[in-house]
């Protein structure tokens, strides 16, 4: 069989050497419940410590501040939720954007139909929001802002510290979904100003189904899962510890080689840009210059459904998506590219390509090489 | 180092052989997101329905009843959140017991405090209730009932499939919390009857971080994770395909060698149980016979902190607990002692033994050469 080239790493990674390497351990030897007061037991939870301090210094917060759950998802319902739990008596007007990913965007429409009021800020063509337009919408009653890091469909990168320091000044609560973000740009949780940040093992070469909260102290929203009251409480049920570790090492990993990795992957971004925006009627989407090191989003004239691409591309081994992961087989257009102003047919047409570390030169040439024989084969089917 | 004996496994367990060896290619090779449209993803998609039918068959459940979540906890939370959000206009009046896990208890507060009525029924000295005890409870209001199949701290089986007939001829829905029971015990959910059951991975030695609801058609709870609308958008978040694969294998492992593993075990304990009971003042907790053929706990008449105990075990390498792992290092008695009438201070003293299919008779052996002078030194210290 070919060898495979994935360049889907938005919607999740290969698991490290070394982040797996860190894990085994704990599946068959150390496999002790940290509740446990027994020696298997607390080399469980020394485990659980060295990784919540790995992550803490990551992103530069405290050990306290980081809650481990089962990923970014959670982290995202929780955070949202858990700070209109909070600060429903103050009032109940949160902000968001209309590029969110799903697990914010859901997680308010939910709330909306308990009554919470919801804003959604319009990016620009770039997948854009100022800190002017924030301001301009925040409220009395506003409780809570929740703007992304960065964006998973087009690659965007938000001004968080300008946005943060916003809702700052109106003493506003700030929730950032960092999940494409940490480990792929410097990030600095005291720099940014954040108070929540959404995080995800599996988007920088962890494991699936572990991520974290980070929540700025002395702000903790209530417990979203209750029980036997793990993280001091905050969120019960039995550690995943091979997944935190996993967490831990991948992150160490990825922040220790983060520059080397950004400009690797940039270089091979740039070259895949270069070549691929060479045919006719190709456009990059999202913001050419505050992008994610790996993602490049790209609509072609005429092609309606980038599904057609995928599934070609996929022919020759290559891994590629068309938008996020989890609307990728719906139907539905992307909200991201619908709210920054494209129409409905362009919407349906984004192909997304997302490299990571692992991606090496000659396989950005075999994209190349192959992406506008496809493209035209599409388009002259059409016809 | 001397070889550890560990008999904690109502804590948690050590991953099989098996479990790791099937979920070790979904790290680094087959490490596609389900929701993916290309081969890789498609891959991931087959494992995950694999998986799915694994522990379907294992429960006798259909396919499209078993939602992957992140654990028992996650399982135990949604299934009793949802329901109550499903039917708070037909009421708001819950039934569960004093012994449930805290997954279930702190759950209950929960909603207490947003205004629903609990009633927790209280076990018999054996940790039993009955199906007449529960029909005296129900109400015109009651919109739930949730009851566990096995206690985690003495080991009673509850007489469910009675209990959840009670619930029904009155049109309750029926939750279990089946954590300690699944591929513990011969289960069926159809013979049982009940509507919802929750299972954890790493009670049966599967991996941490991964459990499942069963939820009997046409009934299913409201998503309690919102997002990218996962598991036919009933539980959000990017699956974790390493660990579901992992349960799947486990359980299968479990369900297919149960006669057997219940054999051993069973024969463990009873000659574990047969010779503590021989040290003067040991009491075995618990009903004498319904009972999970793993767990074993006891009081020792003069020790109020069964901490001692279990210190004094592990400097010999034993691993056992004092109350469950979640209670272990708290200093709270434990409230299922308390609920079958023990007075405070038994309450503090309970050794938990549990035993897996991995421990041999050698290792019984050693635990009761080492109980009776562990116990009497303790003795000893405190006149």
């Amino acid at each position: 069989m070919e060898k495979i080239i994935y360049v889907d790493n938005s919607a999740t990674t290969a698991v490290s050497e070394k982040a797996l390497t860190a894990m085994l351990p704990y599946f068959r030897e150390n496999y002790g419940n940290p509740s446990s007061i027994h020696s298997h037991g607390q080399a469980a939870q020394r485990a659980l410590e060295n990784s919540r301090r790995a992550v803490a210094s990551a992103i530069g917060a405290y050990n306290n501040e980081i809650f481990f759950t089962s990923g970014g998802t959670e982290s995202d319902n929780w955070a949202i939720r858990g700070v209109c739990e909070l600060k429903r008596d103050k009032g109940s007007h949160i902000i968001s954007t209309a590029i969110e990913h799903n697990a914010v965007l859901k997680t308010l429409n939910g709330l909306q139909n308990r009554g919470f009021e919801i804003t959604l800020l319009e990016p620009d063509k770039y997948g854009q929001i100022t800190a002017e337009q924030l301001k301009q919408a925040i409220r009395d009653d506003t409780i809570l802002i929740s703007i992304m890091t960065a964006n998973n469909v087009v690659g965007t990168i938000l001004p968080i510290k300008d946005l943060c320091a916003a809702a700052h000044e109106k003493g506003v609560i700030f929730h950032t979904d960092a999940v494409q973000a940490v480990s792929h740009i410097p990030l600095n949780v005291r720099a940014l100003g954040v108070d929540l940040l959404s995080m995800s093992a599996h988007k920088f070469h962890g494991p699936k189904g572990v991520g974290a909260l980070f929540s700025k102290l002395p702000l903790t929203p209530p417990p979203y899962l209750t029980g036997g009251g793990q993280e001091k409480g905050y969120r019960s049920g039995t550690e995943n510890i091979s997944g935190i570790v996993g967490m831990a090492a991948a992150i160490k990993e990825g922040t220790e080689n983060l520059s080397e990795n950004i400009a690797k992957i940039t270089s091979n971004r740039n070259k895949l840009i270069e070549n691929v925006l060479k045919i006719p009627g190709a456009y990059l989407t999202g913001d050419p210059t505050n992008r994610l090191p790996g993602l490049a989003s790209f609509v072609f004239e005429g092609i309606e459904q980038a599904a057609f691409i995928v599934n070609k591309l996929n022919e020759y081994g290559i891994c590629a998506s068309s938008g996020s992961a989890c609307s990728a087989s719906s139907k539905e257009a992307s909200h991201v590219l619908t709210a920054m102003g494209y129409d409905e047919s362009a919407s349906h047409g984004i192909l997304r390509i997302s490299l990571s570390e692992y991606n090496t030169e000659e396989e950005i040439d075999a994209i190349i090489s192959r992406l506008p024989l496809i493209v035209a084969e599409i388009r002259s089917k059409k016809k």
